[in-house]
């Protein structure tokens, strides 16, 4: 399916890790280290993680689903819900991970645009007290969204305190939170200042395969280490996730991988609009370019190029993902967009 | 904790990787590849494990608890037990996890040395069909066992024949499998033979950190890949599982480190064999030596070695748990030896 | 809240047990009898369950969550999904049993009348075969359902084929079940011919408090015992459950009892239609009237009758449920008729 | 199974309802009342099991097995464990009920009459702090335990004192504490007062089907209503659960039943005591009668009565269960006296 010299626009998960990465990975393969965690490197990543968050603790985990679910864990008792949005990763793409780890009931939302509001929160507190009904405890959002999408620090903090006056406990997914900060400009402890408890995604942003979870709700810090090792989540060689996330940090890799990818969704995004027949279909704030355009037309792409079809518009529209990663040129955009427009062109001549 | 000049006898997965497998891991990370294992390598390293053990099917995860409750999941339903031993990995150190994927009791049954015997096992199958009782459905063994020890082929063969004579499913939890294939001078296919789902462990022999779950009962594993994304174990970027596993399988590098492992532990039992007050206290037959000797002595070897107290034996005898690993050498092993020696004559001084 | 004067029409389960199934429990009492279920008079209602039903096998529980639990415990695998309405009492009013029992996640559908259709169905089958969604395994549908609407032979037998055709089992709530015969004039036969695992309700149809899990697919069977128990539903004294059943069983009184109810509702449908102001809002086709008139109205009704606000419709406009019981008697419908025009006069005078 | 002639003394649930409880359920049938317990007769009877307990709230279940895994959910995250004795019902008899609600593991210890104490409780608190392990959360004690015997005032405050000491909450299965409270001679509030919650069961105790579970710390009863909906033991028509307990509260008939079924286990004990071959297993202390006697003559009597053998001894001697209830009657226990004589004699005749 990949196809050797094109670059896969199919996920930021397509990449492979970052140089610095690997060479943290290989360094840290020195000697013997106690495992489970209890290394001097994994002490510094902790360290390093938490400082970034202004956290109360930070644990290292395989994958984001595992972080989501963990997250769960913490927030909720089986009669508790979690109030998310129907796109949500949580609920769409993680097999029922939660209903099974937690055996809570997740409440959906529809949105516009990824993105969860106080209304749209405010929609889902019904049955309150109610024993019939599960008990919204929690909302969960996504910094980025699944379509792209990042919450401002203002809507951040509107939901946090639309949490606070309502009682619930707030988790943010954040698989490419790192974009979200290229974006908006702020830090990681600005981001997480909304949250009880968030993730940071490793893997999307050049790592082979780390994430972390960040408690800033200090009280739910005890019960990680338990959750995490029931949830097959700790691993036996540590320091090789706490390598990944130390390369990651340092000189903030992390920002300058999130800002490439950034900016070549940006790049590619300029560069189709305008395309006869294509329209964005969501703002491209992050690292993923959502267009509308004839099913055709992404069929006809989609054999030279890797990237997914998010939506079925119906009259023959479909939704393309494109998705942009640490190490995208612009090499690779232009050659992408000239593509694109190469099928539009055929699509109008044959229509 | 760790000493840099001494190698640790604490665990096998105290090692780092093998340079072959972080070479492999760094050749995989060239251009782009398809996501959660829809990649050429992952390809390669399941077809290969698949070859290697006359498998229905192969899949990897990260940890060895998660290939065990992974298995469990395949073989149970809430109301069904699983027979194990009392000292079982899945009983004794992966926090409830079972308990809290599957939903189900383990059933224990106290053993001489880690392995179960058809005789042990029929202990536990009081209340079949009597809904007030948890249904014994499946048998987990060990291979190497907790202790050290492994379970020769007609011990297995004899234990499935049980199985099958009683409507019993078996799982071998195969986190140390290359090192019962290495003292049993066998292959991995026979191994499995007697098994409907086995783990096969890269962690602790080499691997930076890769299990997998090979299922030899054609008919369990369809569900797999669900149970396996729903308990948080679908590696994103799995081409860097796949490739520490066909780096161990090139060349039968799980064999050299097996082996290598063995033959230490094997170095080391007889070095302290006749050492006056310490007796061996479980066959050693893989990479693990049980040692009784005085608390006291243990408390002093522990100041420069790092290994674990496996029992407390009561009047001052505790056990101590030695571990070899793939790179354990001689050298580590003699001067292991020198100092266990010096604590005893310094401890018969004392008394 | 419940007036001694005035009916309720609050729910079906207001009202108390039928004077025949209280004398049967009385009678029951007689000697000691096995417990678990292993009495004669257990086997008695099972065995005119069964011939009933034309099923392969009935059990007693407690109540109707507990059946479909049960239920979709024998359907499901943790990774797989029941697609049901989204205002099922599966997923709206059983405080998220399932999610917590089974481990699944509910794939709801909105409907125009509580009815599911295959094209409802089919829009909830993507993602089969894609590990990171969970897998639709079964069909939940309530016959009543909860807007007390009913499904016809012919659209049974239409889903029925959907699910044949797309490998879902089909699961009936039927905790109104015997209303919804009335209404058809069918057996309880017929009704359940379509489904693999249904329930029968005898609780709101004037038990005590007794539910029956009816299961026509025999390959399902062999569990139940073992859920039953695991679900905390095996009573202790089965016979009071038992007898209660044989009651209902004798001389058709479940369908005297559920044929009075929707009598009772026709007369109050039919008694309110054309009150200014007040529109019926779903079909009367069982034992539930669902009106729609103003809010103010509502409140100063309900100082004196007990029923409960289904919705808010906005704009001052709400939806009542008004449910009748095997009990409600015509001078019970014509005292609330009475009342409902009298707040409909009052309601003009105002406006 | 149960001969209409001779009483049972398989169990105190072979009994059937007492006819002061009969009576209440049918007088509680009179009228409508609000369901799932907004109804009068629930509140007192709540107030009143209140009252007699001293306890922070009182909640009606369907049966035992529901009220002990209730109070499991209450005190365990799914990664912590409860203590108890290797025979409790929690964890022998439920079908592995706890393990699937609530996903924690059990830590059972041998006891050598099934009463816990503190050392027995200290021999399981190995690896808190340790995340490999479940953590010691609780402990569970059943007052009467499985083999008639009871804790006394003393020894409950001395495990109160250890759990206090240990950071251990404490439950206690009260399936049968009516018949503790009549051999101590105390109050229930003197029996509750060292539990954070516990059970109080009405069905052995002349009830149709009802268990009470009493929450005396007054923090964990929040939970319980949603607890209770979640796990399927909300009753609908509530008030026929709460009309048992008021008949077993008025005028003491719990305690005037349970001292009849301890009375006659008393008379039944000193009327074997002597028969030669005969031995009393364990202190007849509630309304349990354990005696072990020769295989044969077990047989031979279960021909004509209706018990249970609780083990098998080897050398041909088993031990039978002998349980009185509410209703035997001297006469039941003289006759069964003399045939357990009869076949004494008999067996000796043979040997």
């Amino acid at each position: 399916m990949t196809s050797p010299q094109r670059k896969s626009f199919g996920s930021d998960n397509h990449a492979g890790a970052h140089p610095a990465v690997l060479r943290a990975v290989t360094e840290a393969n020195a000697g013997d280290a106690t495992a489970y965690g209890d290394d001097p490197l994994t002490k510094v990543a902790v360290g390093r993680l938490r400082e970034a968050f202004g956290a109360a603790a930070a644990f290292l985990v395989f994958g984001g689903t595992a972080a989501n679910v963990l997250g769960m864990s913490l927030l909720l008792r089986p009669y508790e819900a979690v109030i998310c949005a129907e796109s949500a990763h949580l609920s769409e793409d993680e097999c029922g991970a939660t209903e099974r780890a937690v055996g809570s009931k997740l409440l959906t939302v529809p949105t516009a645009d990824g993105r969860l509001t106080p209304d749209l929160i405010a929609s889902r507190l019904a049955g309150r007290g109610n024993s019939h009904r599960v008990q919204p405890r929690a909302v969960e959002i996504a910094q980025v969204t699944e379509v792209g999408t990042c919450y401002t620090l203002d809507q951040l903090r509107a939901i946090r305190e639309f949490c606070d006056a309502h009682d619930l406990l707030l988790y943010v997914d954040g698989a490419r939170l790192a974009n979200a900060a290229a974006y908006l400009g702020c830090t990681l402890a600005e981001l997480a200042a909304c949250a009880d408890v968030l993730s940071f995604g490793g893997t999307k942003n050049g790592a082979l395969g780390a994430e972390a979870l960040i408690v800033m709700n200090e009280a739910l810090a005890a019960a990680v280490p338990f959750h995490r090792m029931q949830l097959m989540q700790l691993a036996s060689k540590m320091r090789f996730l706490a390598a990944q996330f130390v390369a990651l940090l340092d000189d903030e890799l992390w920002l300058q991988n999130a800002s490439n990818a950034n900016r070549m969704a940006r790049r590619l995004a300029d560069g189709v609009t305008g395309i006869p027949g294509l329209q964005i279909a969501y703002p491209t704030e992050a690292n993923a370019v959502f267009a509308a355009l004839p099913a055709e037309q992404i069929s006809s792409l989609r054999q030279d190029w890797n990237f997914h079809v998010w939506a079925d518009l119906g009259d023959g529209q479909n939704v393309a993902r494109w998705m942009t990663a640490f190490d995208t040129t612009e090499a690779d955009v232009d050659a992408f967009i000239a593509a694109i427009q190469e099928t539009a062109k055929r699509g109008h001549a044959v229509s």
